[in-house]
């Protein structure tokens, strides 16, 4: 099973150079490199992402530093200049040139700010392929995102002749804190696809098992906020200064107190609120690490316009300054029934695959590939998010993840399959 | 001593009749018409004040209605026109022809809105001048104010040839929550005046006891403030709706959180919040009756301006509109040392008075007689506020308030030998 | 149609002579005395309801005094002493003697404190049937629930050779802020039935439609909160206070800032808020009426119980006392399928009715039935609630509300066809 | 003049090795050691030091490591064992075995956390005795006071002849933060003082300019709080989380709101805020770091008391844990009159002194040679904290502060003359 060992190993090299989002030169660089070979027409960077769409991209100090980092760890130099500056996303298109719908799949390649696990328990430790890149980790399987995607590419390009009209492929940046598909979507990748599928490795859903359609995200903001004010000696002077901190805790207060929405489930957390800068000062700043939720676009946008209502409010308050960034956004979405359903039959007759749910509504977390689905099917076409359920050594975001590697091919012969029955399709049955 | 029981007479009718600020009108009456037997000139009503420095003015209905009770109760039916829209200052001048210093002295008029005590140990009920105004009470001594004022008027007047200069005599309304005074003092009412004397009964200072300048008063002002927002079901469309007492249980909150100043005591006081219109409804209207006090006029503006930015910040949260109003205020004043020190050597002399303090510092509570202050001194005149001690039955504001008649001849008297002295005095030394 | 004129008529009846909660004197002595009439066994007042589940009871003294107002409006006499406590329910039994299912029906007879419109537009004005009790009115239609219970115990008492087993027609008190049921469910009365039925008129559901099952209902708690602490003058000594205001105002902010629930919709209102007793008096007082509400009453006992501990938390920060009374409840209930699809059969075959619907979830209200619905199906029974459509001159609980009266015979008739129905069931296909 | 050399030297030598609080190891070995080379008696480290009254204390592992500094940066390796857990106060006493009183000099010797300036203009850097220990630096002068004492010390053992009685000098650590004086205070070595006098450079006091008594330091705690609550993730089970970040925010609001005391001026500032561990985190911990003030002992217990009742409250409302440490602490204190106006004689006669100023009421900030004042007072003897005027390069605590070195040598004989005139005293005049 020559297919299954290089994915493995391809899982496995991305693992030992985890890279987080809009860092993801290496990766994206040897993906190219690859779908090159493969054949596919390749566009890359800014050519693919629409610069002011990205959110909550590293400076450009930190970018740099990584390219170094990237480039002493086996990046494909001659990919480099097109991921540079952080535009990490990668289109590759096969035109059959045969008539036929355009189908694509997303996958995603960013990894997280997590310390490895370095306890022999843990199986990337014992078999050697633990990050080298400490503080980072692929704890939520987009190595194997990463490996699929590029398993897919080669079965496509070895079996063209089974397919009709257009295959795309996209590799997508910084899907951690939804921050790299609108980019993506905005710049236009999609626009002319009937059939998209995303894909995502376990999230709870158990090995030989398979959800054709993930219902559940929730649309979300990430909101970084500071308040500027003014220093004091808190004994001598305290009315000279603008309190940045109590600006912050009352927003928060009062964030929180956002009023719940008749229109479905709503999310508020600030997650961290830092302040001040010595007990007898007052502070003059403070940041804010938040987020906000809802069951539908219309419920998250209520949810951000309050925050930016009370955020202002908070500062006129207390005579600071202040600035809302938004480091991070996913619309909600809905995925294609009809889509869903032919999925599923298709991976029912998947040996590998013991159970299909057609569509969950489990999750409460957020996912951006909701900008494709929703570009896709504002264009007339059909979206879906299938996830293969795997045994998980931890949860997702932890230490310890690892996920079964017998997964992973099985996902490959499916998406593939689904590739070949879609392609057949006529285009009009979708618009 | 037939002066003596006029005067007591007076307090008691007033007291029989009492009328809250800006709606003196019986009293105002009643003493125009004393005046002017006197042969006093004068100036009423809107001659003597500022309108639109007036604050917390009655409603037109309300004043309206207190016409119709004046009438009823005794007023002087040609007087009342200059008083009927609630503007009931007076001021009463006696000029001498001879050169000489203007002295002027101030008497406030108004009552409480407390309902009198009808025990049979209050004296008022036993010997029949208890409030026939249910829910009015003059429980603070401003009854006998007036009688003092009218006592020391009828006694200058029988002695005009031993006085040189100017006499004014002051009647001001609205003392009460610190309403009526600016009125006046911004109409110019003491920007002639060379030596000014305020003065005040009980307050805590025995029987027998005088103070020449009492320095305690906080600058203050009183704020009326709401916020209207939106109703809407709480169970079916919560997000609808637009939370006013959630706006001013915010606003109240940081309002208490405004930093001391290092500048001199402060203090902030939201007093009563009113807000909602049933269980299951979002708010749409909150009232707030708040008061911000400091050791000086800075002070006290600093306060002022936070709670403004408090407001405003809390409405821009909850999306409602919002309305301050200023209901009363006073500033800061300290009493000028020489003047003090005469009015203590005269109350000295007085066989009534066992002790005289020349300044104290005790109070924590406003005035504002501060705003005549203020405008005597800086117009290059001298001002004091001075204290007749007596027994109270009852501390000030209580239903039960009552003072030692006993007091009110002296007072008069000592007020008396004041203008005696002081229109002899040389008017360039004060300017 | 005589019975549609007798229905028509005691609506009216109703309507003119509104009674609320735990003060359904009157309203209970004539049906009381109709059922008693028509052959019913009654259990009466605390027979029926258990005394300390009765939530947010009025006073003593205004207990009282409506006893009188109901003697002198009509009340029958000889009922009274069974009522004139405020526990107002009624269970009328009918026991066929013949084997079968009991069968319960749920109707309540409460209004509300509204004051009734009184322009000619508005039929009950025109038609000479406006509220005599001004300030309590029939605007949620419980006027019309009763005359229909009334009117089905006609047609079941004349038709009593057509059912089995035993019917059970429960009058309850206080459905308006869900305070009456719980006492009857706690109390027993439902716990021998295999059937209940549960209905409302109108709540948006249009002329001619039927909902066999609402599900929507959101479990509730009524609270009634209370902080006090300790006056003191805002000026001068306001240290010495214990502020019942800020204890309050906290609370209420960190109420609404409580963490929304995974398990399903929640919401939280403070819908009042009052305070203080002067501007420059520290608040020693602060009366709070509040409610939460969870899509589940697990969701809602979580709200209740941040809702305790934030309570005490308020009070702990700022020294005062509180209480905390549960003012009303309601649980979550989801109707039985098999109930809900024979009701809805039923109702097709009425001429009146042209569209059914099975099951609804529109509400985010909540009803105290759902005690009723929880006892039954906890004792194997089935239950439901249903809705029959009508014209609404105004929305529930508006001063113009009226319904349209067409309805209300065709509902008799439905719960009629009903009750023969059921009463034919086998009662091992419930248990 | 060899010993103003010998003091400039010892200054520039403890500026070069700065050691902030509770870790004065290298400095309170060469301070011991040169006492005991001019005949003091010594007790050292616990011996002077109540061990649990010792507040915000350094980790062991922190005093640990800076044993390995101090010992590699020339401390007295013989006196090491006293200090090195971090007990590094000093008694030295000299007794004349003749009759007369006792009299106690108090210097302090600690640093403070900040990053000393490099530019050239700062002399010390130009000079080369810039702090040698990054990010510590003695930036408000207590390397100029610990070398005043030495300099005091070595004056009064060339001329123990010319004393009486006893002499006591005492070194505290950690003044800063107002740590460490209470420890000393509480272990009793001023219990049998007489005469007691603390002393300052600078503190804006112009150069050649001496205050005899400052008594404007208020009453302080340093407050340092955590909460500990439960992390969840915000998106998908939100109410499973203790939000720690929640209840920090309320408790530094109703914090900020404590009322205004009518005992004098008070503080509060939450310095420093820090919570949560990621944006999709319910934080499960934060931490505050905070100060109360009073203008008396009473003020600032009474502001202690409230936080640690709205600390509790918090925790209870989010279902948190908290501790509340206390990090610092100092009381009030008023200097004797009869003492200040012996020092201002003594001062005035000396010729680089041009003007002196017997009590100050300036300073805002908090000191805790209060404890030691206290003290003595309240055994019945007489105490002052007194201040020598000097150029600031910048203000205390400033990166670029520096003194004028001139100021040294006039300061030791000004306590030097203070102490020959001292200990001729009656001890009966005292007691």
């Amino acid at each position: 099973m020559q297919l299954e060992q290089q994915i493995i190993s391809w899982r496995r090299d991305f693992h030992r150079f985890p890279e987080q989002g809009f860092l993801e030169m290496r990766t994206a660089s040897i993906v190219a490199n690859i779908l090159e070979s493969l054949g596919y027409d390749l566009k890359l960077g800014k050519e693919v992402m629409k610069e002011d769409e990205c959110m909550g991209k590293p400076t450009a100090e930190k970018t740099r530093q990584h390219v170094e980092w990237a480039r002493e760890n086996g990046a494909v130099e001659r990919f480099l200049p097109h991921f540079e500056e952080g535009f990490t996303g990668i289109v590759a298109t096969m035109d059959t040139k045969r008539p036929g719908p355009t189908v694509a799949f997303r996958v995603d390649m960013d990894a997280l700010p997590i310390l490895e696990s370095d306890t022999e328990q843990h199986v990337p430790m014992s078999l050697d392929f633990r990050s080298t890149a400490e503080g980072s980790m692929h704890a939520c399987g987009h190595d194997a995102h990463t490996s699929i995607g590029l398993g897919l590419a080669t079965m496509l390009a070895g079996n063209q002749d089974k397919l009709n009209g257009v295959i795309k492929l996209i590799f997508q940046p910084a899907e951690e804190g939804t921050r790299g598909a609108k980019a993506m979507a905005r710049a236009g990748v999609v626009d002319d696809v009937d059939y998209f599928v995303a894909s995502h490795i376990g999230t709870g859903v158990p090995q030989h098992h398979f959800v054709a359609a993930n219902n559940g995200f929730l649309a979300t903001t990430k909101l970084n906020i500071t308040f500027t004010g003014k220093a004091a000696h808190a004994g001598s002077e305290p009315e000279v200064g603008k309190n940045a901190l109590l600006a912050a805790a009352s927003a928060t207060l009062n964030m929180h107190a956002i009023c719940r929405h008749s229109g479905g489930d709503s999310r508020i957390n600030v997650g961290e609120l830092h302040a001040g800068s010595g007990r007898n000062v007052i502070a003059n700043h403070a940041t804010m690490i938040a987020e906000t939720r809802g069951e539908t676009s219309e419920v998250n946008d209520y949810m951000k316009e309050q925050v930016k209502n009370i955020v202002a409010g908070a500062a006129q308050m207390y005579g600071t300054d202040y600035t809302i960034e938004t480091a991070g956004e996913a619309v909600s979405a809905k995925c294609s029934d009809d889509l869903a359903k032919r999925l599923g039959k298709i991976a029912e007759q998947h040996s590998f695959i013991e159970k299909v749910m057609i569509t969950s509504e489990d999750s409460a977390g957020s996912e951006d590939a909701t900008y494709f689905l929703e570009s896709v099917q504002q264009h007339g076409g059909q979206a879906t998010y299938c996830i293969f359920g795997t045994d998980l050594a931890a949860g997702h975001h932890h230490e310890c993840f690892d996920i079964n590697e017998d997964t992973l091919l099985p996902a490959v012969e499916i998406l593939f399959e689904t590739a070949i029955e879609l392609s057949h399709s006529n285009r009009n049955e979708v618009k």
